[in-house]
């Protein structure tokens, strides 16, 4: 499918961001409100069900604002760029009404031209815009005979929606529970224009890791091949945002599995002999990528980089292979493990019988997080725990931030690792269940090697997946990619 | 003095990045201690200021973490690079005590390395480091005659200091009222290491400025000026954070003074004919840079963009030769509006006598907004309005984020301009107090101009100022910088 899309024209991505400016905008429009309406009637067709964009920030106790970025069911619904805005979807008609804030005239002098009412309406291609201050007026007029607002907490982080409200939302016939799990269900199935925008980014971000990883030589620092990445998706995809903190992790900080945060902010120097693991992705139009690619820092795998990368590709294109509709997540976790097991044993570094090895959860010693999680507005996607969805227990398990059977129109990234983690490796020397499998002496040799993680972001389709990341996946092409022979994601594609 | 330091050495990004790391920390710990308890002790000398540094925080309802930066006060007293620590300093013995979040052993996987008590007082200064689920005990032990903490707002932002608590905090004796405005006031006064990073972001963010201006060309957008500003930061200074949301405004948008927020990111393509304003500035160790630059997207003045540039040069001239302490900073507000006004109307754009363009404050229609402000930890650096300072009304004058006469140690922004904003522009032609001073024909010359701002970071000296600040000032510079003659500011100061 990529090779397809790559013969068929060059990437055009000045067209794109044109067009997406105001068309896609509300062609999002049109395929959210509907998928959600189409969702939401299966409970109720009559009400109105209300929405809270996020509001402006500044930075603790400071007068640094923050760069705003909408919350992200307001912005899949809605797509509007700035604070302080509300919404509202009518069940009965399907009509779409915007809030918007009213802004005092000097808000030309330091934000801009304001936009009245009308230009709105066009721009988000909403039936209607109301200000904010009209809300209460605006629903004695349409007296909804219920309201639905969304209530509920993110399974990931844990954190909690702000339920929309206003003054005088009480004197209505509120829900507070049916609203969420239906919008979690809606914003797991990507519909056409999210896909478009998806396949978008990842290709933004593959050309950037592409002509990092050229850049990439001892003696760079880490926040060096940060730098070189962001500006490459910002100046030549119009990325303003990455998706989340980059991580460059060079030698033992490539097993640090969320290396890059504040305390540890890229600033190791790479040197001779490192693996070097970087996380990296950028977003647009609030659209995540999320990709990992890993590669020697002089460009020339050793033998045992080699054995740890090949064995890594073979997790990965196990599960590519397997994924469709129909197979549970969990099943590709294991089966990512019982790879890493069947080749590291083959290897020699691990000892003993495969099915011993899985029914002992070795996997979770060397690659102790999930094997991949829901992406799209949100880089850690929503709707991975549907509703009586249960966490398994055992180590790498239960850090999985998706426990689904597939559906088409899911998009999943997958990312195993081998990492060689003192914390890990302790732990399993103490237990004698798991420390049996080791073969220590030959484990003691990746003391300070680190860890390899390969991330691609794929669609479930009707009968498999489309890979929108185009990377280097062998050692082959990882070393043309670092010699200079391979340029950007096209480039590798016709390397193939 | 900027002659002086570049004689003396090229500029050494990578020594002073590596002594920053342990050796700045525990110097400002020293610096910023000793002032805080020096001045506080004027007040008291008995009991223990508590601090409680900044949360982790996700965005909105999501598992996105946002990068951590340390709420201002804190990073001043303890540069914690991590989120969830609190912190105390006793008067009477001035000792310095840390508490540290206690980590679960598996952070080790995900985030790195656990510190253990002693290794973070090392690499901290402090006397003690505690775990924050021992502060309780620990003031048990210690019974403090007094706890003061600290509850105030913003003078800016009006957004409030989250005051430090523990369970057990309300057993003690506790001030919230006088740590407050010590902590402003001490703050205002920047000492020397704080005054060697704040010339070495300075430094960082012209040559990035620079670097950016010889690339800008009709045909480019906005976005690629800002993302080309912080990877020259990043990539060449180590600068991971800019110190806020950059502006390149060209065209029309040159005069939106806050341009580049999320609903207008720099996403238009520069003309023929257009001024770009660039204000960008990085920080380095939290501390900030803010300097604006302006030029024409060609490359060459024409000549009404020349009167406008050499009329803020001017401006900005007059207020640097005029700093010193003693010297209120609204006198110098002042000042920049009768350099403005004695220009422009040489120049034809004023009509009539210029004391009484002063009167009826035409400099606010001009420039509405305020001559520069306080820069530190935070851009719009605290202390601006000590207790009973009273913010002026007039147009422009409202906006001063400073209201004081200058000391020895304050670190201030200089950032004149002229704009020709319709918003403005309209007020005024509607005043017949204001509209007789404009020839209106004149300045309907100036419809699509924009504007044009000029900004340096300043030091006041004894005697007067040390600029920070080293970047293309006259159209001569300006232009032979787009020519690419000039590459850094190293070669700027060689040039002039
Ligand atoms: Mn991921
Ligand atoms: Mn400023």
């Amino acid at each position: 499918a990529n090779e397809k899309r790559l013969q068929d024209k060059k990437f055009k991505s000045q067209a794109i961001q044109k067009r997406s400016a105001v068309r896609a905008l509300q062609l999002m429009r049109f395929c959210s409100f509907e998928a959600l309406l189409e969702r939401f009637r299966q409970i109720s067709d009559k009400g109105v069900l209300l929405f809270s964009g996020g509001p402006e920030m500044t930075r603790h106790d400071t007068d640094h604002e923050d760069l705003f970025r909408q919350e992200s069911t307001f912005h899949y619904l809605f797509g509007v760029r700035e604070p302080g805005y509300m919404g509202t979807l009518d069940l009965e008609s399907g009509s779409a009404t915007l809030f918007a804030p009213r802004l005092p005239a000097e808000y030309e002098l330091w934000m801009g031209k304001i936009a009245d009412v009308d230009t709105l309406q066009e721009h988000y291609g909403v039936d209607e815009v109301v200000y904010v201050d009209e809300i209460a007026a605006w629903f004695q007029r349409r007296a909804p005979t219920k309201v639905y607002i969304q209530r509920g907490r993110n399974s990931d982080s844990g954190s909690e929606v702000a339920p929309a409200s206003f003054d005088g939302l009480s004197n209505y016939d509120v829900d507070e529970e049916l609203l969420h799990p239906v919008v979690y269900e809606t914003r797991a199935r990507k519909n056409e224009e999210e896909l478009r925008l998806l396949r978008y980014v990842n290709r933004i971000s593959a050309d950037a890791h592409i002509g990092m990883m050229r850049q990439a030589r001892p003696g760079l620092m880490e926040y060096q091949l940060e730098s070189t990445f962001a500006y490459s998706c910002h100046y030549n995809g119009g990325c303003r945002l990455l998706s989340y903190t980059p991580i460059a992790g060079s030698g033992p900080n490539s097993a640090v599995l969320h290396y890059g945060h504040a305390g540890a902010p890229n600033d190791r120097r790479l040197e001779d002999g490192d693996i070097v693991l970087c996380d990296m992705g950028c977003e647009y139009y609030c659209y995540a990528s999320d990709i990992t690619n890993s590669f020697p820092a002089t460009g020339t795998f050793s033998k045992d980089q080699r054995l740890i990368f090949e064995t890594v590709a073979a997790m990965q294109f196990a599960v590519l292979s397997s994924m469709k509709p129909g197979v549970a997540w969990v099943d590709m976790h294991e089966l990512a493990y019982r790879v890493m097991c069947e080749k590291l044993t083959a290897a020699g570094l691990l000892v003993g019988d495969v099915d011993e090895m899985m029914a002992a959860n070795v996997g979770g010693v060397l690659m102790p997080h999930g094997l991949g999680h829901f992406l799209g507005i949100d880089t850690h996607d929503v709707g991975g725990y549907p509703e009586g969805a249960q966490r398994d227990t055992r180590d790498g398990f239960k850090s999985l931030r998706c426990q689904r059977v597939l559906e088409p129109g899911f998009v999943l990234t997958v990312e195993p690792g081998v990492y060689f983690v003192d914390y890990s490796l302790r732990k399993a020397k103490e237990d004698p269940e798991l420390s049996k499998f080791f073969n220590w002496d030959r484990i003691a040799e990746f003391e300070n090697f680190g860890g390899i993680r390969l991330e691609d972001n794929v669609l479930v389709t009707d009968d498999g997946i489309e890979n929108f990341t185009v990377a280097p996946r062998t050692v082959e092409e990882v070393e043309a990619v670092m010699r200079g022979e391979i340029a950007d994601a096209a480039a590798l594609m016709a390397w193939r």
